[in-house]
């Protein structure tokens, strides 16, 4: 947060619609847009504002927290951002915020833009995100443009801030933007009350107010323009976060006011953020902090202490519903802090069994294809401009539409970890295809290859294991070290209560369902057997069989998704989140065996053997899933494989079994 | 089937649409079908056409069969005619069929003019079913019109006869019908493809016709016109048909050409039949019959065994795939020799859980509110004008447009008891509520009631209890007993193969499942300690209650449906085919509470003591569902009652418990 001054101006009083209708293009669009915001389909959305779900978890004496993020600087520095959005989204923040750095050409398509980190945050790691806008120095087309953009990306909440003057010598404008107030008024003049308004509050008073007074006189303005919550600047005693909290109520601020907590982590990042909020730190804090601040461990440590100190006198004084975290881009101090408070969902319930996009126009959306499991921000990207999303059936509303992979997406989705980092994990050289079987072992069993170095990630999968995974974690290694390359997978489940902490999903007092399923590459000999096996399992056993060229075998012969995770909840109707669709599955291959080329052939030299490899594979191999529709039964898909290898020619046993 | 004779015409191979342009209304509207009926709609519908449902079946190498019915003289026929139809619908018949009757006002609304016989086989049995349809003496105009009438009724096919002229000075009409080729070349012509229709064959040759040759040559015609099948005229020798189809053959006609048997069923039915038909009676079955013409049972086995004899020669024959029985509108005999045969399903699978109707709109329905499941020709009824229907989810589709009862609705409805046996089940006089108790209590056991009638049916229960609320039978007795007066409740099945005989729905290889339901009419001194109650079972048991005036408690306070019946089977999503519909429960209400009474309080003089018990509950009971949650747990739904009967006063208990 930046720090703002006001005074009383009436300027922005008089805008009306009107005004921006001989405006710039986005000036233009917003006058569009704005006419969109009274749409039915917005009003049923109401329910699900953030100020309304504050409203209820306050209500409710629940407590809560936010988090708050600026904007990488690098790309990768983006990656990592996001890989900490899924981690810390998984505590249960109800929402986080995206600061607004003008210097960083914020509302760009850039990858490192506010405008774009915010919109990942939404779109792909589903989190409720509120966008910080400065206004200072901005025209008012500048800033329509801005919020249009903002709006059509899916964003609903903005903190509304007056931003730092350029330079030293600045003035007021005439009908400009001088103060946040004047932010919040254009706000609710082009949106109508299309987004959720934040504004910032100073426990101590801002530093170019006149007096404390008038600094609160300026706040209530704020709130009076429109503005639907306040987040504080950071303070250090509870006593000056609850003594404003009744100067505001005294004065008639009636929104809730959320303290900023900021858990000091370092003795540098302390001295920095001090001069630029110009506040100063209470004595009995440097008494502590100056004899040890080379040690950044005993700093961060006491730095957690003090904060779960006030944070619990902010929680017990009954005036804090929800705390608001600066967690300077950083995980472990805000994250200990939420866990000494009890705040920190270790085991969010999950509402489905993937993670749901937070845009308003994926709302409805409660069923998706299985192949993207482990791809969900590929998934997400490539459905981003279907109209609507499939609601309780696949069947009725499935797109073909889907997007094609580029670079944009590419960088979103490329993998975290550097290129040297992958060849150690999948090899500087390989020699044969086993030796790609021993790195996809490997990194089933969470162990060394045999250079030394763990497998952490594969083309399609970002992440270790999952959980749920880890389960089928022996048969999954049997079978990959005889070439057949899993991808994804999932145990079979026969009723386990929707509370279950690696299983459940869904609300409470509910029960959720899953067919075992198997995906993996193998070659076309395993194949040839493969089929031959199947016969025998008509009709529990469901498969789909591609190659790169797009040969297809199946036996779901009238094309029908078919379930594979479901759940029954009280006093709903079934939810069937995740499907095996054949229409889509023929473009879940395109992108499977791009990604053998893409991710992994590209590590090695052109003409290289290592890359011939793969590209071996990725041209003859082929996609196969499996689904064992018999799912009160034992798995039978491990007998499926069995058999399969049983039935290979004895030659061709013993090179594929010499391991 | 009806005589028919044939020459070669061409008078109606000139017949164009532009014929029809300036003929009546139902021309024209004619012309617009036939329009509608290129839509891709109808093209999807293309494989589940009687003629490739025909095709699959003998090219699998099955057998079946199908069943000719008559029209009915009288209401009451009517009301017999389609109980039969639901309990021969059960064998699983291909197809039925239903004659026209010239002078039974065969095109007419009245509930027994072959129209609309054939129209309830359709929509309320879910029956597969051929309107056969006579030209003789008919206008163009008159024929389009009961062609668009049958199409807008939802029949799909027609069997094309000339019909028996009026009187015997018939001669050929220029322009007009004279042969049923004509009308087969008609609807080709104003309908293109849109009907399956069948055509008469005789293998004796037509009385009529010059010869068995020229006779064959008219049959070649009416196929060629446009006939997709051959159903012929009986006969009694295998033989007589085996040569009569390789005749066809030699001359070309490759149809399917189904034969009609005629189980000999009584000596007069046999000789009047035969005198319609012209047939001569094999002197080898004369011989057996004439000795015991005065012993209709002893006939009846006769016909049987010779029936069963024909059939196995023709079935072993190679050349016939199905049967087509002529029943008379009895079933014994057709019956036992389809059982003899091996021919009639004991056991059919059901689709679903509901009967499924046939009428080509409603293909896609697969889910209904439970409230109407004792009464499913009222919901086909009531939902009748619908555009579209619920596909998977009750919520996304489902129209609260709910058509009214009225007195057609009533008649096809009513009860198939008379007045008198009604009065007997449910009491001359009765005397207190309690006398209303001892009905439903005795109804649910299957006992007679104290003047010692079997209860067999009530106003919400047209049949005795279905196996699966059998299985229910004591404890539903303990709560009628006790003024709990029980509408409609199944168990709760926690992943039942798809084949149970009592319970198995849907496809091989599946499971089905269910929620334990309830649904009851109670005093308010039992909501009052229910609704008490009901907050112990919190969120397991969600709960509607209502008056007939409409005062409604719920806690399904989305007003979601909740899902009480569903299926998993291989390859495909989820199968919700039963909810309970907040929605539509108001509607059900009305039509609940106005059965006490239109089928029951009516039956008392006004003003009596046992119209006034019988107004009395319907004007101050309550009707209320429950859906335990918890299906994999026993059923907790007795143990809410219990506790409800426990919180009453002990005063209300004694009174209520005094039995």
């Amino acid at each position: 947060m930046v720090n703002q001054v006001q005074t009383v101006d009436d300027t922005w009083r008089r805008c009306s619609k009107s005004d921006s209708s001989g405006a710039s293009n986005s000036g233009g669009e917003s006058s569009k847009e704005s006419s969109r915001s009274s749409t039915p389909v917005l009003d049923t959305d109401r329910t699900d504002r953030l100020r309304d779900k504050m409203r209820r978890r306050t209500e409710s004496g629940d407590h809560w927290f936010s988090l708050e993020f600026f904007p990488p600087r690098t790309a990768s520095g983006a990656v990592n951002l996001i890989s900490r959005f899924d981690r810390m989204g998984s505590g249960g923040p109800l929402f986080i915020d995206v600061t607004w750095h003008p210097a960083g050409d914020p509302g760009s398509d850039k990858e490192t833009s506010s405008m774009m980190i915010a919109s990942t945050a939404v779109n792909y790691c589903g989190l409720e995100s509120v966008l910080h806008l400065t206004c200072c120095n901005q025209t008012k087309e500048k800033i329509t443009g801005y919020l249009s953009k903002a709006k059509r990306l899916g964003l609903k909440n903005i903190m509304a801030l007056r931003g730092d003057p350029i330079g030293t010598d600045w003035e007021e404008e005439e009908g400009g933007f001088n103060y946040a107030t004047d932010l919040v008024k254009h706000i609710r003049c082009e949106f109508d009350d299309y987004f959720d308004i934040c504004v910032a509050g100073y426990p101590t008073g801002h530093p170019e107010a006149q007096s404390y007074d008038e600094d609160l006189k300026h706040l209530k303005e704020k709130v009076d323009a429109g503005a639907d919550f306040i987040i504080t600047q950071l303070f250090f005693r509870a006593d000056t976060f609850l003594k404003f909290v009744r100067d505001c109520r005294a004065i008639g601020i009636t929104c809730p006011i959320l303290p900023g907590i900021f858990p000091i982590q370092g003795y540098q990042s302390l001295r920095q953020l001090v001069k630029l909020s110009k506040l100063e730190v209470p004595e009995e804090i440097m008494r502590v902090i100056e004899p040890i601040k080379e040690n950044d461990a005993a700093i961060r440590n006491y730095g957690i202490e003090h904060a779960v100190g006030m944070c619990r006198m902010l929680l017990e004084s009954g005036e804090v519903p929800g705390l608001h975290f600066y967690t300077l881009n950083r995980e472990v101090a805000t994250m200990e802090v939420l866990r000494q408070l009890g705040l920190w969902i270790e085991d969010p319930r999950r509402p489905l069994p993937w993670a749901v996009s937070a845009h308003p126009k994926r709302k409805v959306e409660d069923v998706r294809p299985i192949f993207w499991a482990s791809r969900p921000k590929s998934y997400i990207y490539r459905t981003q401009d279907w109209d609507d999303f499939p609601n309780g059936r696949w069947g009725n509303s499935s797109s073909p539409a889907f997007g094609e992979l580029n670079d944009y997406y590419l960088f979103y989705l490329k993998s975290k970890s550097s290129k040297d980092a992958l060849l150690k994990m999948w090899g500087e050289e390989l020699t044969s295809e086993k030796s790609v079987y021993e790195v996809f072992t490997s990194y089933i069993m969470a162990e060394p290859n045999q250079a030394g170095h763990k497998v952490m990630c594969l083309p399609w999968n970002d992440e270790p294991l999952a959980p749920e995974t880890n389960l089928l974690k022996d048969e999954l290694a049997k079978v990959n070290r005889r070439g057949v390359l899993t991808i994804n997978s999932q145990p079979s489940i026969n009723g386990k209560p929707s509370s279950d902490s690696i299983v459940g999903w869904g609300p409470p007092g509910g029960y959720v369902f899953q067919k075992a399923y198997l995906e993996f590459f193998t070659s076309s000999e395993n194949v040839t057997a493969l089929l031959q096996v199947l016969k025998k399992y008509e009709p529990r056993v469901n498969y789909h069989i591609v190659n790169v060229q797009g040969q297809n075998t199946t036996n779901a012969h009238d094309m029908q998704p078919n379930a594979v995770t479901w759940g029954i909840f009280p006093g709903r109707e079934i939810v069937q989140p995740t499907v095996v669709d054949p229409v889509s599955f023929m473009y879940w291959k395109d992108e499977a065996f791009a990604l053998w080329i893409e991710q992994w052939a590209k590590l090695y030299e052109d003409e290289s053997p290592s890359r011939m490899i793969i590209k071996y594979i990725h041209d003859n191999y082929f996609l196969v899933n499996l689904v064992d529709n018999d799912f009160p039964l034992d798995n039978c898909l491990w007998q499926v494989i069995d058999d399969m290898f049983e039935l290979m020619p004895a030659v061709l046993l013993d090179i594929h079994s010499l391991y």
